[in-house]
């Protein structure tokens, strides 16, 4: 007889265990309308996941068993397998601080189920500490904590013998990165399937990632397959983050049969009850509705983008209780998308746009900017710089007295520093000051190419409640500009002209939208960058630098073709732009990264917490420095 | 036949192997002038410790190797231990990252010498990941090392035979957390001895806090005085940071006898090569210079405060070439002890004090501030902010286009909006200014009290290129303050009045000196807030609860008896005062740390990395909701 299965595709709100635990309640309450034998639940569902140093705190882990036992005293007529912390207290962890575990509880009829290993529990056993993830900071393994109870890997890992309708199921329980064995000594799923597991459970807390659902699919369909379980990956949705880090959780819960294929998923960031059947006898799982039969396709990276960054930004806009914004609008490009995506999200009477010229801007992107308010029917107002700086200009020239030499003096002003003085009045003089007064946050418009090298000012268009675009390089917040206008207003809206000017900051005479522009040049520095930035193994000047003598530079970063050539008129030229954004990128841009808003991570490895970085001094490697010297000897004999 | 030995203090920049190398080989150089038989270097001496995740490229790694090389070749007639990064390059890490150890390579003669277990390095056992530790993120342990070369244990840890002058000896080697012992299963030191360690060495990479010296005093002392072994201790000095956080190494290298008793000890924050004696026939340890026997008792707490913030300071400024400061001067005591420190390390003509009042500011602090200027012989101006204040809430009152209603409207503006304005007009535009101006970075003045409950504007005070008081309590700025005046300036430099005077932000006409001051009472917010963030396990409301219903809060907390009866009138507003701070700390206050300046480490808990949080929403616990309902019961039925 098969029985029926659910996953509680539900929201986690991180630190809030009474919120979630009333969520889990309803669920449970749900699943037990809808007839189902066995409902699964995410990792750590009752406290969340991304909690810092919370973790330290005893009231809170007090709380988080107390909300556990509610759940288990909800489980009459139904087998419930949810996720929370289990904390020992008797023991504690290498810092000293109480042994904890990210913990997979099962309870039947109001009361908890042992393990096959004669544990209240199992453990998660992979803790991941790369990227933002740092498990083992706060969580021990269910290696260590049978080891401790002196019980043998001989006999499994983590299942529960859990008996519905008179027929006994063995599930082999593991907690998200137990499923990513890729790089583990250890295989889990293995583990479970030795220990005499009929179906293997994942109760998850995975954030979404860029690409990150075509390689799950493919890992654990190979798992399902290669083992010949049926697998269960129940993920949540919401938003969590780790501070300087906004991610979104994606849900995409899903069963795969033993033939490794989806037989029923939930859609991205929708609260669901996915429910499936499961026939031990015949091996075969059945979604109960058609809809949830079809894998949702990858769209194409552009829509996915879409999805995340609006579901994000919204998400963490009502956690922040934000229902309005602020926005500079500059009449480029990233202003635009963002203004696009706040005008989605919120409506057009929630978002103020806000122009200040200063005697650098150009009639074209002033009209570009007004122009957007209109198509967009946000509000729009404009405020120039002019006066305020000047008034800055002259106060700065105030007499200084030196109390040693009891002279006055005066400090010099040079180009650089006025263009700051004018990116600081629009951030933090009038961007911060309508922040309050319009009641909203403001939004921080750069993107991953600026970040990267600190393109940005300290206090001017580096402010902001967070960074949405934070993660994207230029070309894709351009596709993302398109999409709004293709798919989502079907319209104009962006108008055209801002995709085709030049980008510029326009600060200066020498910077202006007919004059000179931004010292980027994407089309290549997007590709430079990423490789310094996202590539699992570090890509170094000395890598660029061996591509480039071997003539296959555009090729190994992905950029158009022979537009190296095209940019550099010598092997000289190349090196100094390769060295001015490798040194800027590890030398000022860190300090400003450092105080920075928090991005919204889309990519395998976004700017904050996901990528650890000190403040050091620029080094380049031995490699580096030989291979230069040869190619610029080689050029000067030339 | 007593050998002599060495440990090689020096100064360790993160992120520099090609400068690392050059000091590494000057030292070794040194010790063989000095005839040194064996010289112990400290831990990752060649890369440095905290340069996040640089440790991916492998560029950099591979570097590293290299210079490892040279240090190697330069042993010719001398034993050196030094640390630096082993790679696997066949291996990888549970991340896909290239296998990697923290080790300690024995090099003699030209060579690399093999351990007892057969291994070209000892790799660090104990890998902490507490605080702003990460060590697991990056390194493998010396036991899983030795479990992949299917080495056990039995054969001892990680022993080095070295035979100087005809005589073998055994290294029992290990890396920092090693010596730790406190909470690990495994005890490193313990393993040595039963390896046959005839004398242990601890190569350290460890940064300082508040009172861990006299705790290293005790542990090591205990493990030597158990063991029956001498123990050396080599750290090295600098300063190295975690983004958020800049971490001071304080050398204090030392050797401890087989009695546990401190034979010879190198001072704080200074670059040497301590040499002693050891005669193992007789396990006696001699110190060759008398200066050196001395062990530095610990000097009160406010001096080494002093001594670490100037260290920290100094060095912080050299690494960014930073040799002017530009603080804005109140007239209060964090400016003025900041302004203070500043003129000590830079000299007074490299610091300039900004006075900028508005119509709020008291003649009485603007007097203190220019009195403090004068004192210091520094750079002073005043820059009066009432025109710009008045000039940017008129343009926040120009009109906004709602372009969906097509009508006009005005925001409007509140006190609390006012004195942001004011506070970032402060900041963002006189401050950032004249920093570009005066060619110096700003100080961020804030002290650690209010930036627990974000008692600070965005953009605006809270501004700045690091903050070297943002680690002290305000009762420790006050002592810091005493102090350079008594011991440093042995003068009334920082003005009496500004120790007496209430705090106040002077930003309203209800926030004044003379009338209100802060919200702050720091005689016990303080100490509450210290509650909140150092202690090992967090204190939550709860607790704070408790100990104020059991009538001990003020010996709990350690702040004046009866301050609270004197503070607070009634139950519900004690429960107010609380709720208050603490949704302060754990709300607003966590998105104002995001994105504020690093902080100079001290304690053992520094805002930062070294304190993971996320933006959450507050929770307060299930007993403290019943305590506080039970407690106002009562009060209501009186």
């Amino acid at each position: 007889m098969p029985i029926k299965i659910a996953c509680g595709q539900l929201e986690v709100i991180a630190g809030r265990p009474d919120l979630n635990t009333k969520s889990i309640l309803q669920v449970i309450s749900a699943a037990k309308s809808d007839a189902v034998d066995l409902l699964l639940l995410p990792e750590l569902a009752v406290p969340g996941y991304m909690i810092g140093d919370l973790w330290e705190q005893t009231a809170f882990l007090k709380d988080c068993e107390s909300y556990g036992k509610q759940i288990v005293e909800a489980s009459s007529g139904i087998t419930v397998v949810f996720g929370n912390i289990a904390v020992d207290w008797k023991r504690s962890n290498t810092d000293g601080h109480v042994r904890k575990y990210s913990a997979a509880f099962t309870a039947q009829d109001g009361k908890l189920l042992p393990t096959a290993q004669g544990l209240g529990f199992v453990a998660k056993n992979s803790l991941p500490v790369y990227r933002q993830f740092e498990d083992s900071r706060y969580f021990s393994s269910q290696e260590s904590l049978l080891k401790d109870k002196r019980i043998s890997l001989k006999n499994g890992m983590g299942t529960v013998a859990v008996t519905i309708h008179g027929t006994e199921y063995q599930l082999g329980i593991m907690l998200c990165e137990d499923g990513w064995t890729e790089n583990y000594p250890l295989s889990v799923p293995v583990m479970l399937k030795r220990g005499g597991a009929e179906i293997l459970c994942n109760l998850s807390s995975s954030p979404f990632t860029l690409g990150k659902n075509h390689k799950r699919h493919l890992i654990f369909g190979k798992q399902a397959k290669e083992l010949h379980l049926p697998l269960i990956y129940c993920n949540h949705i919401g938003i969590q983050n780790t501070g300087k880090n906004i991610f979104t959780f994606d849900g995409q819960s899903c069963v795969y049969g033993s033939d490794g294929m989806v037989k029923a998923a939930a859609p991205m960031f929708t609260e669901k009850l996915l429910t499936f059947s499961w026939d031990k006898e015949t091996d075969k799982i059945r979604a109960y509705s058609a809809e949830d039969e079809l894998v949702a396709t990858e769209d194409d990276e552009t829509a996915v983008i879409y999805k995340t960054v609006r579901y994000g930004t919204d998400n963490f806009l009502k956690q922040t209780g934000i229902r309005r914004m602020v926005l500079g609008a500059s009449g480029g490009i990233d202003s635009a998308v963002t203004a696009a995506l706040f005008t989605d999200i919120l409506g057009p009477q929630q978002v103020l746009l806000v122009n200040m010229p200063s005697r650098y801007n150009s009639e074209l992107t002033k009209n570009l900017a007004q122009q957007l308010a209109e198509n967009l029917k946000c509000c729009y107002t404009i405020v120039p710089i002019n006066d305020s700086v000047a008034h800055t200009v002259e106060q700065l020239y105030t007499p200084i007295h030196n109390y040693t030499s009891n002279r006055d003096f005066k400090v010099e002003l040079n180009g650089l520093m006025y263009e700051n003085i004018q990116a600081r009045d629009r951030g933090s003089r009038i961007l911060g000051g309508f922040s309050a007064a319009f009641r909203g946050g403001v939004s921080c418009n750069a993107n991953k190419a600026e970040i990267t090298v600190g393109y940005g000012t300290f206090y001017g268009d580096l402010i902001g409640l967070f960074c949405p675009l934070g993660d994207l390089w230029k070309f894709q917040v351009y596709a993302l500009g398109k999409y709004f206008n293709d798919q989502i207003f079907k319209a104009e809206v962006i108008p055209e002209k801002i995709f085709s000017i030049r980008p510029s900051a326009e600060l200066s005479s020498e910077q202006t939208v007919g004059n000179g522009g931004d010292p980027l040049i994407y089309e290549y520095h997007d590709y430079l960058f990423r490789a310094f930035v996202e590539r699992w193994e570090k890509v170094a000047p000395e890598d660029i630098l061996k591509h480039y003598m071997d003539h296959d530079l555009e090729k190994f970063l992905g950029c158009k073709e022979e537009i190296i050539t095209h940019l550099f008129p010598s092997h000289a030229a190349f090196c100094q732009d390769l060295e001015r954004w490798y040194s800027l990128f590890t030398g000022l841009a860190v300090a400003k990264r450092i105080q920075a808003p928090p991005i919204l991570s889309l990519s395998k490895r976004a700017f904050g917490n996901d990528y650890r970085e000190a403040q050091m001094t620029t080094y380049f490697s031995l490699a580096y420095k030989e291979m230069k010297e040869k190619l610029l000897r080689q050029e000067r004999l030339f």
